[in-house]
């Protein structure tokens, strides 16, 4: 019996240089999308924001990031925090470290 | 507007001494369940596998880890390893490090 465990590393990639911020969907199925995504000084871009129909749970495994929200509420994520952003919840990422580079694990659900 | 972020830091009680091995639902919702696990030593009872009904993507955040899967299959775990385990794949935990602990993210859902 062969399983397809669709296995890999939350850390690939981590350690390269990148100019764009790195969007990688690592498990796709019905309803959830599991998403890696690696930010070195990223940001959202200066207009708009995230408006998402699904909600998303996202953890940041390593470095440091700020988001903000329409409220004007601001998180700061420290390694390992992590936070439901309910469908609609206009949302930005203002600040990520670039040392170490921020390590993110989305999932998008519902 | 007040949001309900169901906030939280992963690596919460990792930092403790633990007998036994911690499993804490972190968020639940609709078809989806996301636990954070901590182990130090722990594996699974000698007898008997788990036995899923649901899918389960899991990622070992920090320390090494060992699966076995009921075809003698055995796959070893590194810090930010991930896998997904099909619903009904008989697996057990043969061995988790307690230096540094097993911390793990694991998503049920479908």
């Amino acid at each position: 019996m062969s399983i397809n465990f669709s296995e890999g590393n939350i850390f690939t990639d981590s350690s390269c240089q990148i100019k764009e911020e790195i969007f990688n969907t690592i498990f796709s199925g019905k309803n959830i999308k599991i998403e890696q995504i690696i930010s070195s000084g990223h940001t959202s871009p200066a207009e708009g924001w995230y408006d998402q129909t699904q909600q998303e749970w996202v953890i940041l495994i390593e470095g440091e990031a700020i988001l903000e929200f329409e409220n004007n509420q601001k998180k700061n994520l420290q390694k390992g925090d992590y936070l439901l952003i309910p469908a609609h919840t206009n949302h930005k990422v203002i600040y990520t470290s670039t040392n170490p580079k921020c390590v993110w694990l989305a999932i998008f659900f519902g």
